[in-house]
């Protein structure tokens, strides 16, 4: 069974790029005609919305299968179409571990102990099935987690990580304007909070290193803030960080830069909107038919511009 | 359109009870002769897996829907087992509200503002649907929901709290035993980090009050922590608290008795397995086709035991 933070780098090898795609398919902004279709099939109906935000994600993943390694579907934008929904989901991330890529669930799950054991049954584990067997459900690589409650609700997803070679990303410093009010309130001991949660971070993570060096437990760090993730990066010097906020919230490939090693590994770095809906903005605008050709030019033109701004800091990467 | 607070307290009042059913029904411990009957329908699968969940849920809904005014569905219970697991939640969702239940989905939701937003459109309001309208979905009364990003995080619920007179529950301090590895944490300005979480949750409450003087922006407040619930009532005397942890956690109706306001408001408490599995515990043990008498029985003992606890306060509930 290979360990997460190895397959994660391998991937990235692979294709030469750390980036991420974002499938967070807001209904609102799929091409007409791709929802058109679905419509005519089902219905007006959530079977043919579920079915829409599937289409949409399958010619995404084919457009960026050979440029990205890694994709994080954002499971809310799913959940919010209920079982159509989840089935979307559910579609999606088999697809892309078919297409070889990563899938990282950008669930951002937490609860005590008991409860946190059945999001990772759901996620990363498996689940008491019949007959006092165990069965896979979602089966992704890895998933987000929000770690308020402490230790109890972390080590269930640990033992998945350790049990199943899969990943998870706490959240430290997120990449939202309003992640300061709690994150950055400093403690009577002089750090942040997000400092302490690098810290517990760490602690989770022992014994999930892989011989990259690197470890299983990673952390959520954004993009948006480049001097915070410079503090972060050398209390957890084998953590991988997933770093969202690149792209439409503002972060620049100058601002990721942090993020990384001077080895050219330790971060993977996502862009949603700024991918998936390239055909809408300026830069790749295309038709609405044509939405997936933009995406693939999109998720190009990521993987140069973070090459291009790592090379201008003297970071090399990868093998 | 009635306010969240005043709808809660209504239900308190009409039951004489400020008693949650929580229902986390894991599979493992479900009775067999329930479990068999889904299996000799539908297979050794996860769709009756699925209908166990649900029939499970609609026995005990129907037991204690004279005695408790709501249930608490946790959702990661469901989320294991797929879209099978999801549906049970759906249908377990609709039953209760049939049964005049409030239900308040336990389901941490957390992320940055427009995913947040997706989060509250699948609870609360509604989303994006065919010809510009918007469809509500599972349209549950309540939600819990984890701040730890901040104000961004959090607005979005609080919109649909005030546009559909919905509740929102924030985490304040747990039930679980590591809560205080990051909430009890002081800060510079000497207050626990669930305490800077309380006065958050004042300000997020501010326009969601209800007649009965009460906010629908509640809290989450353990019932395994009766000391650090003092601070947080006195800092939030308009805010309901959801109380977790009584009973099978180990918090005693004594330890509750903080939670609430001198005027016998202000908290509903929960429990899960000390109700739903009262059949194989000792003091409400049954056979495993009377699980429901067990669970009607264990929820009286619960409305009576907590009764008993304000009584003895000085407390005198309900109108």
């Amino acid at each position: 069974m290979k360990n997460f933070a190895d397959k994660l780098i391998e991937r990235v090898n692979e294709r030469q790029n750390p980036s991420i795609v974002g499938l967070d398919p807001t209904f609102a902004n799929l091409p007409e005609p791709l929802k058109n279709e679905q419509k005519a099939k089902y219905g007006e109906n959530f079977t043919a919305i579920g079915a829409s935000l599937f289409e949409f994600n399958r010619r995404i993943i084919d457009a960026v299968a050979g440029t990205v390694p890694i994709v994080k579907p954002q499971i809310a934008f799913y959940e919010k179409y209920g079982l159509a929904g989840m089935r979307a989901f559910a579609n999606t991330c088999k697809y892309a571990r078919k297409r070889k890529l990563l899938v990282i669930g950008d669930v951002k799950r937490n609860d005590i102990g008991s409860t946190a054991q059945a999001y990772s049954e759901a996620y990363l584990g498996c689940a008491d099935f019949w007959g006092g067997t165990k069965k896979k459900c979602y089966d992704l690589d890895a998933v987000t987690v929000n770690a308020y409650l402490g230790t109890d609700g972390v080590k269930p997803f640990v033992d998945d990580v350790k049990a199943h070679g899969k990943g998870i990303f706490v959240l430290v410093k997120t990449s939202n304007k309003s992640s300061g009010e709690f994150q950055d309130v400093v403690t009577a001991d002089n750090r942040p909070n997000f400092m302490m949660m690098a810290a517990n971070v760490a602690k989770w993570g022992e014994s999930t290193d892989g011989k990259s060096g690197y470890s299983s437990v990673g952390a959520v760090v954004g993009a948006t803030f480049p001097q915070q993730a410079v503090d972060i990066r050398q209390a957890l010097p084998k953590a991988i960080f997933l770093v969202p906020g690149y792209g439409a919230q503002g972060g620049t490939a100058a601002d990721v830069v942090p993020c990384f090693n001077k080895d050219g590994y330790g971060a993977v770095v996502n862009s949603s909107r700024g991918i998936i809906f390239a055909y809408q903005g300026d830069k790749f605008k295309a038709a609405p038919e044509e939405f997936d050709k933009a995406a693939a030019n999109a998720a190009l033109g990521m993987k140069e511009d973070i090459a291009r701004a790592l090379r201008e800091a003297n970071i090399h990467p990868w093998k």
